[in-house]
């Protein structure tokens, strides 16, 4: 897969590909990432590329003609990305879905903002508008890396045994279940038996039943009774009528 | 403000404080950052902090002892944090509401995982759990960074006029209006026309409407009736009843 980030701060983005798992997958050929500086495209000698925002107001405006010439260059990359992407505080809301689908394309183009944005008139030229989340940063380049390192990771062969992602939050519809490791006691805090009893279903129920527990009092909206088996429902009544039994 | 970010990657973090705005906030004073290698704490030749799991499966887990230490550690700084932070995909999901109420504090300390995550008896002693998004990342660098950047960027100081955020996305409740900036005709399409009037009460409500326009298309969930004038809300209606027929 070919992931193009185009910045105008290549410096910010360029030591984080030092990463192991993207260092390795780029030199195993199985990740090749671009990284290009926008700035090139500034039509002038001091670089700029931003201008005053028409109808007033604090900030500067990245100008069309800017982004479109990097578009105009990508698409003549071989293969041309299948997707080109704009990071921005008001694009979709990026969720592991998202990430699953860019990660099933050969060539994403991801363009990484600044100031007060870009021109709509340039904005209305990408595939998709991505946001990783409902707060404000100083640009996209962070953004764009969180892209690049959610999709690598599911590219295929990129995460070994050790690093598997199939147990991984989000991608069974709950959060993780906790872990536990050595010391068997910590600080007089013993390990839950069960996971110490060797009893193989016992633990995959355990972990099961965490997860839910978990997930039911930190991020109760990602739960979809039609994804429990009726079991699981009803203990996750009788958990949440015990909760509400404490509360009172 | 101080903040310390714990990780077994500093190489990953470091870089980034390059940035400009963060790096011109740390030189005013402005910002103190303590970037600190998890690592010391292995307590051990090798640098080893990991271990398998209690009752199997893929992937090691950092151990109590590991984080423990840092904590312990941190604890110890003048000022000591206000808040722990450990940065984990089972968190409660981070908003800007989160980045400002991190930014009154004078000390955060944000703590980076890896691998299958940190050992429960370990997680337990933070103050906040705290995810950037609905996706799994390799680790906890780039949370700490995205949350890093979203709070600098709010402490009193660090953004000029040139940089203000007063009109930000999810600081008003809707997603930012769109922005032009010059040429005034870009490849055929011109600038709408209210943006070179020069009638401010015009351009305010023009994009006062535009952003609840985009909202309404982009992000229905973020919109609150409540916060909007009876206007407002008469013209939105509106407008969804005219999409819906554009749709039949």
């Amino acid at each position: 897969m070919i992931v193009t980030i185009y910045t105008l701060f290549p410096n910010l983005v360029e030591p984080y590909l030092q990463e192991a798992i993207l260092a390795r997958a780029i030199h195993e050929g199985k990740l090749t990432v671009q990284i290009r500086d926008l700035r090139r495209f500034a039509g002038n000698a001091s670089g700029r590329v931003d201008d005053a925002p028409y109808g007033g107001g604090a900030g500067m405006v990245i100008r069309p003609d800017v982004v479109t010439a990097a578009l105009n260059e990508v698409t003549q990359d071989e293969p041309p990305p299948n997707e080109t992407v704009l990071l921005t505080p008001a694009g979709e809301r990026a969720t592991q879905r998202t990430m699953e689908d860019l990660a099933t394309q050969t060539h994403i183009c991801l363009v990484a903002g600044r100031y007060e944005g870009f021109d709509a008139r340039a904005e209305s030229r990408f595939d998709r508008h991505l946001s990783i989340g409902d707060y404000v940063l100083m640009g996209g380049e962070l953004p764009a890396l969180v892209v690049l390192e959610a999709v690598a990771r599911l590219l295929p062969g990129v995460l070994g045994d050790e690093d598997s992602h199939r147990h991984d939050s989000f991608s069974t519809g709950l959060l993780d279940h906790p872990q536990y490791t050595r010391p068997a006691v910590f600080e007089g805090e013993a390990v839950p038996d069960v996971l110490t009893s060797g009893h193989h279903a016992n633990v995959a129920q355990w972990r099961r039943r965490t997860a839910l527990e978990r997930t039911a009092k930190v991020r109760p909206d990602l739960i979809d009774p039609k994804k429990l088996t009726p079991d699981e429902r009803a203990w996750l009544t009788a958990l949440q009528h015990n909760n509400n039994e404490d509360d009172a």
